[in-house]
C-alpha cells in the first residue's frame, strides 16, 4: 500500500504542475493571480474531490478543500502554495499541497474518523517574483494585508496588484472578507522543501523549523548624471553604475565576514538592478538594487543595515554621486510554535523518522499563519538544496514520509481528547 | 542682419525640435524611425521649402534639400541628424541641421549664385539609443548596411529595424537603393555640438576635428546558478551579479591607469546590465552588460580589451561562474580629409574664428560620408561638456558663427574655378 501512495503521489505532483514528466528544461513559471495558478489550482479542486473533500475558493483566491466534521468543531489546517518564481521547480510549495492531499488520502483509507475539520489550504500569490512582495492569500486569510498600500504594486508589465486580482475573476474590493475569525482555526502546519542542504548534509529525513528568517529589503538608488559615452573625460563622470558595483562587492565581502564571526547564518543578495537610461552610448544616470538580507537573528540584520548605509555614506563623500537608501521590509524572525515542535519531535521517533531542528531562511506561508495560530513547519530534503531553479528536485520517498508524518499530526490534532 | 540671422535661428531650433522653449525638463525623446523623427523631419521639410530648396525623402528615410544649379554639375553636400537619445538634448543633431540651413539662408541672403549644387541631408536614426546600432541613414546612402544583419535587431519593444522603417511609410526591401554613386556628391561637411568641454576650456569658438574615434563595444555574459536568497548560504553560491561588479570597478580603475600614461584619451563605460531572473528572493543567475569603449587610438582600445579578457579570466577561475566575451563593433578610427581641414583653419582666420583641431570621441555620420567622399567636421561648444541630457546647451551666437563658417565653405566650394 505505501508503493501505491508513493504512486499517487507522483502522479499527484505532475498533475498539479500540469506535466507528464517534472524534467522540464525551463522549470516552472507559474506566478501568482496568472492563468497559470488558477490552472494548478483547478487541478488541485479535482484531486480534493476526488478524496471527497469539500473545495471552495476565499475572497483573496486562496483554496480551501475541506474534510468537514462539524461547524462547531475546530479546524485543524495544512498546506501551502502552488505559485512559483521566473523558471522555478515544481517542488517549492507544490511538496507541501501534494503531501497535505496524501495525508488526508492515507487517512481516510485508514478509515479515520476525525472529531474535528481538516482543512487544507493552497494559499495564493506566495512568492514575491511577480509583485516584489510574498504570501498575498494568507496575508489575507490572517489580516495582515496592507491593501491600500499592495493594490497599486505593479508586476514588470505594469499590471498592479488590483488589477491582477480582478482579472483573476476576483473582487480587490472584498479582499478583507478572506480573513478568518480566531476561532476559525485552531492550529496550521505547513511541509516545504528545505531549500538549503543541511538535512541532505546530515542524513536527516525531517527538518523541525524552530524560527524563520524573515527578509529585511532594502532598495538603493543611487543617481549620477549622464552625458556621451565617447566625449566625456573618464575623471569628469557621474557614473551611477561604477558605485552601484563596488557597493554589490562590498556586500558580499561583508556578509561573509559576518558568517565567519558567529553560527547564525546571514545572507545577504544584491538580487535586482535597473539602470537608466541603460544605452550603449550614454553613461549611466540612475541605478537601483534590491538587496535581500535574512537571517534569524535580528541582530545581525541591523548589523548588515548598518554597515552597508556607513558604506554608502562613504562612496557619496568620494564621488560626485547621489546615494539614497529606502527599506521596504524589516520583519522581525519568525518564532514557530514550540508544543508543535515537540509533538513533531515525538511523532518522528514513533514513525522511525530522523529529525533534526532547523531554522528557516526563506519566509512562507506559515510565518503569517503563525502570527494568528500556533504553528508548524516541517521540512523535507531537496537534492543538493537547489530551489527557486529548473533542477529543483526532492525525492517522492521524502514526500511520502512527510505526508505520513502530517497524516500522524492530524490523527492526533483532530481527535478530541476530552 | 546679424541679429536677424540669430532670431531665425532660435525660431528654426525651436521649430525643429517641436516645442515654445528649448528649456524641458525631460529633454527630448526623438528615436530613429519613430512618429517623434518623423515630425522633426517635416519642420526641415518645411524650413528648407521656405528657402526655396527642393526636398525630398530617400528610401531610407534621410531627408534631402537641395539648391538645385544643374545636374550635370558636382554637389556640396552638408547635415546631421534630427533623432535623439531617450531624454536627450535638443541640440546634438538639430545644431548641424540649423547651422546648414542658416548658411544657406545667409547666401541667398548674399544673393551668392553657386555654379555646383548645394545639398543639406538630414541623417535618419543617426543615434544608437533605440536599436543598438547608429547611423544607419547615413550607412545606407554610403552603401554601408549591413542588411540582412540589421533587418532583425529589436528595440526594447521587440520591434525590428525593418519593421520600424517600413511603419515610416517606406520599403526595408529597397533600402539599399539609398547608396549614392560616388559620382553623386563631392564633399561633405558636418557641424556638430561638441560634447565635450575643450573648446569651453581653450576659448575657442570653432573645433576643427582630425580624427573621430570609433566605438568598439563588448557584450559580457556571465552564468551562475539562482537559488533561493534565503536559504543558500553565502560561500556555497554562483551569484553571477558580483563578478560582473567587480568587473564594472575594474574597468572604470584600468581606463583611468590608461589615461594618466598618455594624452589620446581612452573612454571605457559599462552603460547597459541586464540580470536574470531579477527577483528579490532569487540570487542572479545572468548577468550581461554592454561595454564601449572609444578612442582615436587604435592601441590604446585593444590595451583595454586584452586587460578586459585576462579579468575576466582570472574572475573565471576565482569563482563558480563563466564568463563570454562578444565583441560586436570594433571600428578603426577614421581621419578625416586634410584639405578640408586646412581650408576651415583658413576660413576661421578669414572670418576672425578662434578655432583649435581637435579629436572626436563620438560617431557621427561623417564618419560613414569621409570613407566615400572627402569630408570635415566642425565643432561648436556645449555648455560644460553635458550632452545627451536635457540640460545640454549651445549657445545661439555660437551655431551662427558655425552657420557664417559653413556659408564661407559652401561659397568657396561650390563655386567651379578654372
Amino acid at each position: 500500500m505505501e508503493n501505491e501512495l508513493l504512486q499517487w503521489i507522483k502522479k499527484a505532483l505532475l498533475q498539479l504542475n500540469l506535466v507528464e514528466s517534472m524534467e522540464q528544461t525551463k522549470g516552472f513559471t507559474r506566478l501568482g493571480y496568472t492563468k497559470e495558478e488558477q490552472a494548478a489550482q483547478r487541478q488541485f479542486r479535482l484531486i480534493a474531490q476526488s478524496l471527497g473533500l469539500h473545495t471552495y475558493q476565499d475572497v483573496a483566491g486562496n483554496q480551501w478543500a475541506v474534510w468537514q466534521v462539524d461547524d462547531h468543531l475546530g479546524t485543524i489546517a495544512t498546506g501551502s502554495h502552488l505559485d512559483t518564481v521566473y523558471n522555478g521547480g515544481g517542488y517549492d510549495g507544490v511538496a507541501g499541497v501534494v503531501a497535505a492531499l496524501a495525508a488526508v488520502k492515507l487517512l481516510k483509507e485508514r478509515r479515520f474518523m476525525p472529531t474535528k475539520n481538516i482543512a487544507i489550504v493552497v494559499f495564493a500569490c506566495e512568492e514575491s517574483a511577480r509583485f516584489g512582495i510574498s504570501t498575498i492569500g494568507s496575508k489575507a486569510i490572517c489580516g495582515l494585508l496592507e491593501k491600500d498600500h499592495v493594490a497599486s504594486i505593479q508586476d514588470a508589465n505594469g499590471i498592479t496588484v488590483e488589477e491582477a486580482v480582478n482579472n483573476c475573476g476576483l473582487n480587490w474590493r472584498n479582499i478583507e472578507e478572506a480573513e478568518l475569525s480566531t476561532h476559525s482555526l485552531e492550529q496550521f502546519i505547513e511541509l516545504h522543501i528545505e531549500q538549503g542542504s543541511r538535512l541532505e548534509k546530515a542524513q536527516k529525513e525531517i527538518g523541525i523549523v524552530r524560527a524563520i528568517a524573515q527578509p529585511t529589503r532594502l532598495f538603493i538608488t543611487c543617481n549620477g548624471m549622464t552625458n556621451h559615452t565617447g566625449t566625456t573625460p573618464m575623471n569628469e563622470r557621474q557614473d551611477a553604475l561604477v558605485p552601484i558595483a563596488q557597493l554589490i562587492s562590498y556586500i558580499e565581502k561583508i556578509a561573509l565576514e559576518i558568517n565567519e564571526c558567529q553560527t547564525t547564518p546571514l545572507m545577504a543578495t544584491v538580487s535586482t538592478i535597473k539602470a537608466s537610461p541603460n544605452a550603449m552610448n550614454m553613461i549611466p544616470e540612475e541605478v537601483i538594487v534590491g538587496i535581500d538580507i535574512r537571517s534569524t537573528s535580528a541582530k545581525l540584520k541591523k548589523e548588515i543595515v548598518s554597515a552597508v548605509k556607513k558604506f554608502i555614506e562613504k562612496v557619496e563623500a568620494e564621488r560626485s554621486v547621489t546615494m539614497h537608501l529606502k527599506t521596504t521590509v524589516d520583519d522581525e524572525p519568525i518564532q514557530l510554535d514550540q508544543a508543535i515542535q515537540t509533538t513533531f519531535t515525538n511523532l518522528c521517533k514513533e514513525l522511525g523518522l530522523s529529525s533534526m531542528i532547523v531554522d528557516s531562511g526563506a519566509g512562507h506561508d506559515v510565518m503569517n499563519m503563525a502570527k494568528r495560530w500556533p504553528s508548524g513547519l516541517l521540512f523535507i530534503p531537496c537534492r543538493e538544496g537547489i530551489s527557486h531553479h529548473p533542477s529543483e528536485y526532492a525525492d517522492c520517498h521524502d514526500l511520502l514520509k512527510g505526508a505520513t508524518l502530517i497524516a500522524a499530526f492530524l490523527e492526533k490534532a483532530a481527535t478530541i481528547t476530552s
